[in-house]
């Protein structure tokens, strides 16, 4: 096969090519990009490494689909999205373990270890489908990106070559930063972003222009160094970025083998504090595989002492697992990875200085990883920088208002994170608040307590973001504006700035049961989700909206993408089988905005054609809401969703969910609802210029 | 590519490649055997011919499973299944579409055709997981059955050389007997049958032998013409072998096509009927394609006379089903498939004559395809003897028992599938139980009452067995022996000949979630599913069942394989973590039963330990009872699966599940219940010979 080499220009440049970068070459490549993804290693991890993926995580990965395989009779069809199904989310699941259930084990009066407590992994409490822990070796999560991300590309009209599975290796960063402008430059204006690579084994240079660069590329982020500037700290760059927090000298091994056992729980996920020679947690694991975290300490004249990292070998790791697990019979068979870390936690200063060049992923945040939330997060920030990026590199998104938000909303999360996970590995270590050793050992009840309570937050359903141009909640600047009264109509339950809960409807154009939540795949567009309730109560507000969505002055109308960009390869009109509609209607579709239309009254008593266009013109997005639902038994199979989000059946509202399917805005479905919507889009959109119009 | 000849020598020959056959070689392989597959068509289907599965064949196809594509760090591992998910199910779900509802269309007083009613296509009393029928053309449904028998030939140890995929193509059957004994044929006590099967191309002939021969070789099947012998009769053999039955003149034409229509149901099944102009069924699929059935008649002279068959091209087929689709507009595009059929019921006097050479399939029925039933029962008929098939060959089972309960079972199945078919198709075609046409066109009401009555058996949920050796029911011979009080207890709603309906648990060794019905893939194995109740009610039971089950005298014990005989390829020994048990226990693996145990005390109460050997030794196949089940919400979390199968919590009870998942048997948990299992078994089994014992 011939060497494929890099060329000169791109849209994007990701370095690294781990989970954060993945995510961040899967999400720009549908939506249509160019990108330069590079990564110093090789090959793709093989064994070990980040191993749980959340239910919020797969939620998203399901949302993100797959390319699908069916073959076409007669040839591609018009509109017909080419993602189907829960591609990579379904890949993982079929290879990975679930954790449904955690047990806390401790020593007690009569016991030198017992089960003294088991909570879910994900109570019941938490709303979302996939109510489990998936795990599965990081190896084997790259590759369902991977294959995912040379599928799309395979879609893209005028993809730059690359090689299989889109990652250029082995290449190292050697420079990267953010040309100054400069009118002899042509490119400055589109593409400022200039970064130097280097093969690894040929040592030939390039230098490439981007419109963006991504660093993904871990803790010790050569991005971040080269951005920062600055000299080496204390075990860190020193710069205009700085890591900020602690470390400990917790010495902790991790170790993925298959061992013979009498302990009970060795498929569950456990956490093991023995009396006075530390802790372990153990995590089940696909093929027969369990993982160890194993607390490295010892005892030195009656004080409890970590092990030296550089003195923590595998050997020691096991002979610690034995001794923990005790009474329990524990042997070693095969080892598929082994590796020591220290407890700390710190997250960068900034994330970007620019706008331009932007940290995400372990680069900017680095933790524990006993609370299996380090990949997720990193994943999931590159999933929110991606549709940001979209919008504004469309010329529909304003840069100004969409980038910042990125850095707000994420560090957000990070921060709560740390501020767990600090407490959380400390007091599994057995250590207070103060880093100094517990005098019992372990605090288990402190412990257990702690778990339980951040189940949402550690579900990933807790990521909750506050208010801003894009998230409609009480203190953004939007809810003071003429319309802001319209906007959380009372008693809805969803909360702008929180993802959208599940929930099963009819669709009505062909009768399937669907999850509401997967309708519409990750394509970066708004979705509208319009809950109309009683049909006979909210007829003309229902019409009112439709013809201001038809009017010019709409959000639908006015933010429309350059029509010379290939908005997604997700993209596709709405499916109209109405002939009539499809020939008279075709400016109904914009690339950015998908309408659904979610009814109370139940759906044998009305049909799609009495709903106002442009709604009805959504066929494939029309839905009738009579499941039952076992969280609101009590509305039985009369409007449930309706009932469950708290919406009005006479009232019916408007639900404005982001690409990244977090809520955005909920109005009321009135006037003041839709002209409150325009000025919610006003906030962070542009027209595109008048030349590119539609 | 090297052509691949036959050898001289099967285990069974299979005859035809469509659904049943590739049904029949699924499983066979799985089984572990070696099999001669041939098909006169040089390629596999590529459009049209059957495309709807139904639920309970969705549900078989998901116990079939897959071959696990993970790769797995260290090697294999001993006694790890290499079947895992949805396999063959899944790969055909993401593939299809599905309906969930069926729509009415009738002329009215006012309309020339109005939506009339309704109905789901699986209605919520049928207790099955997959709820709607799945539709994709034939050729997607043999490419997945294709793939997985070649993934699992690859995990054969001596299997025999074969072409991709496994079927040898184009082969015809020329000839097919089976010998009588003769001491000087070597193969004449093992391997009797004898076919003569020729190359389409080369036209060289090969003389094979084996010890079955299956004739899944459809309608004009050469097999059952090979061993009915005789001559022509009307438009059929007439021999030992006869189809018995009917055809009408009444003809349909069948397209697949991608149409635009500003019909509403266009993603429906509808079943639409003119006032004039005949009757239309639709059916929606992959790929926005969508199923004509049309009804091609005409009028002359006042009367409704059929179009002959050999006039009834597409353009006809096409003009009328614009005319019955009338006042709603149609235009057709891409067409994909067209066929014509004339529909009529008929079933082989005999499925076989020695139970060597065996039919099944449209080979021994056929009807009418609208009802969506003839692919589905055909592949069952051989997911049902290939079983038996596998405890006659490895010397387990009583072929003068096993082999004819093929026939009588099926049989039965089949000729309750004509009854219907014919009623439902006449009555669909505008005619009379008396074949006439109807004075006022089409009895809608009567029509549509019986598509709802039929729900349960189009749903195939309704395939019942009756009274035999293999089902203890009211009137089989077990039932007045001596333990014959033990079996179905009062109050438990299972029945034997029924399939084990869903139910959620969770499985203890891992805190999983998961579905009772799918936990062992088809292994050849029954399931002996111990409802164990409350525990310390049944203790004393339970201990006696573990300790008859370690007696020599168990069935458990005397019905055992040759050792030498590979017994599935998903066989294993039950998963065992404890090692102390592991070393001592190997003798409690038998692959022909697997001991699932069910307890209704809450899961957090007892451990895995507690209960006595072997049952415990099952490690991943104990479960507990603790999940809401919306069709017992009365049971909230205790116990629900007991209450819905209406076992006693004080008493448990004993449900043997034959390996194609129905009810065999039920018994109390009491000394009579296992001493009556015993005579179950011993009703169809033997033990092995004494010098191939373990």
């Amino acid at each position: 096969m011939t060497e494929v080499f890099p060329q000169k220009v791109y849209d994007v440049v990701v370095v690294g090519g781990g989970p954060a970068g993945l995510m961040a070459s899967l999400c720009l490549t549908t939506y249509g990009f160019n990108i330069l993804h590079i990564d110093e290693r090789s090959h793709p991890t093989t064994a070990g490494r980040a191993d749980g993926i959340q239910p919020r995580t797969i939620e998203v990965l399901r949302n993100i689909g797959g390319v699908s395989t069916s073959p076409i009779p007669g040839g591609p069809i018009a509109g017909q999205s080419p993602i189907a199904g829960g591609g990579v989310a379904k890949k993982m699941i079929s290879q990975g373990v679930r954790v449904y259930e955690v047990a806390f084990w401790d020593p007690t009066a009569t016991q030198k270890l017992a089960r003294t407590s088991r909570a879910p992994s994900c109570p019941e409490f938490v709303d979302v489908v996939d109510n489990y822990t998936l795990l599965l070796h990081q190896g084997l999560i790259e590759r369902a990106f991977l294959d995912e991300i040379e599928a799309r590309r395979a879609l893209l009209t005028d993809a730059f070559p690359t090689p299989r599975n889109g990652i250029f290796r082995p290449y190292t960063l050697l420079d990267c930063r953010t040309l100054p402008a400069n009118a002899s430059d042509p490119l400055g204006n589109t593409h400022p972003v200039q970064c130097v690579i280097e093969h690894g084994h040929s040592k030939a240079k390039h230098t490439i222009r981007s419109r963006y660069l991504l660093g993904c590329d871990g803790a010790k982020s050569h991005v971040r160094r080269c951005i920062a500037g600055g000299e080496v700290g204390d075990g860190e760059w020193k710069g205009a970025i700085t890591m900020q927090g602690e470390a400990t000298d917790i010495i902790w091994g991790v170790l993925d083998a298959r061992v013979k056992t009498n302990f009970p729980d060795i498929k569950y996920k456990c956490l093991i504090h023995s009396k006075s020679e530390g802790s372990i947690m153990i995590i089940p694991r696909e093929a027969n595989l369990v993982r160890f975290y194993v607390q490295l300490q010892t005892t030195e004249g009656g004080q409890v002492v970590s092990i030296a990292r550089d003195k923590a070998t595998q050997d020691i790791c096991i002979a610690r697992a034995k001794k923990i697990f005790e009474p329990f019979e524990l042997e070693f068979g095969y080892i598929d990875w082994f590796s020591v870390y220290q407890i700390g936690q710190r997250i960068a200063s900034r994330y970007t200085l620019d706008h331009r060049i932007i940290l995400g992923g372990d680069a900017t945040h680095t933790h524990s990883p006993q609370a299996g939330q380090g990949m997720n997060i990193s994943m999931l920030d590159m999933y929110s920088l991606a549709w940001k990026l979209n919008l504004v590199m469309k010329g529909l998104g304003k840069p100004e208002v969409l980038l910042p938000s990125y850095e707000h909303e994420r560090r957000g999360v990070a921060e709560e994170l740390l501020k767990f996970d600090s407490a959380y590995s400390r007091l599994f270590s057995g250590r207070g608040p103060d880093a100094k050793q517990l005098a019992g050992g372990v605090d288990a009840d402190k412990f257990i307590q702690m778990f339980k309570q951040n189940a949402f937050f550690t579900s990933g359903c807790g990521a909750i973001y506050f208010a801003n141009e894009l998230n409609a909640l009480p203190g953004a600047r939007l809810l003071n504006g003429p319309h802001g009264r319209a906007f959380n109509p009372p008693g809805v339950k969803l909360v702008a700035g929180q993802r959208l809960t599940p929930g099963h409807v009819t669709r009505v154009a062909d009768g399937n049961n669907v999850r509401l939540q997967q309708e519409v795949k990750m394509n970066g567009a708004f979705r509208i989700h319009v809950f109309a309730g009683d049909l006979v109560a909210t007829k003309s507000a229902l019409e009112g909206f439709a013809a201001f969505i038809d009017s010019p002055t709409s959000f639908f109308a006015r933010y429309r993408p350059n029509p010379e960009v290939a908005s997604s390869i997700v993209d596709g009109p709405a499916e109209v089988m109405n002939h009539d509609d499809h020939a008279k209607n075709t400016h109904t579709f914009n690339p950015f905005f998908t309408f659904l239309t979610i009814v109370g009254t139940h759906w044998y008593k009305w049909e799609i054609a009495d709903l106002p266009s442009p709604l009805r013109l959504y066929r494939s997005h029309v839905y009738g809401d009579a499941l039952f639902d076992h969280r609101v038994p009590e509305a039985g199979t009369n409007a449930p969703l309706h009932h469950k989000f708290g919406i009005d059946m006479q009232k019916g509202a408007i639900v404005v969910v982001r690409p990244d399917s977090y809520v955005g805005a909920i109005v009321e479905l009135s006037e003041d609802g839709w002209l409150g919507l325009n000025d919610y889009f006003a906030g962070f959109l542009n027209e595109a210029p008048a030349k590119a119009k539609m």
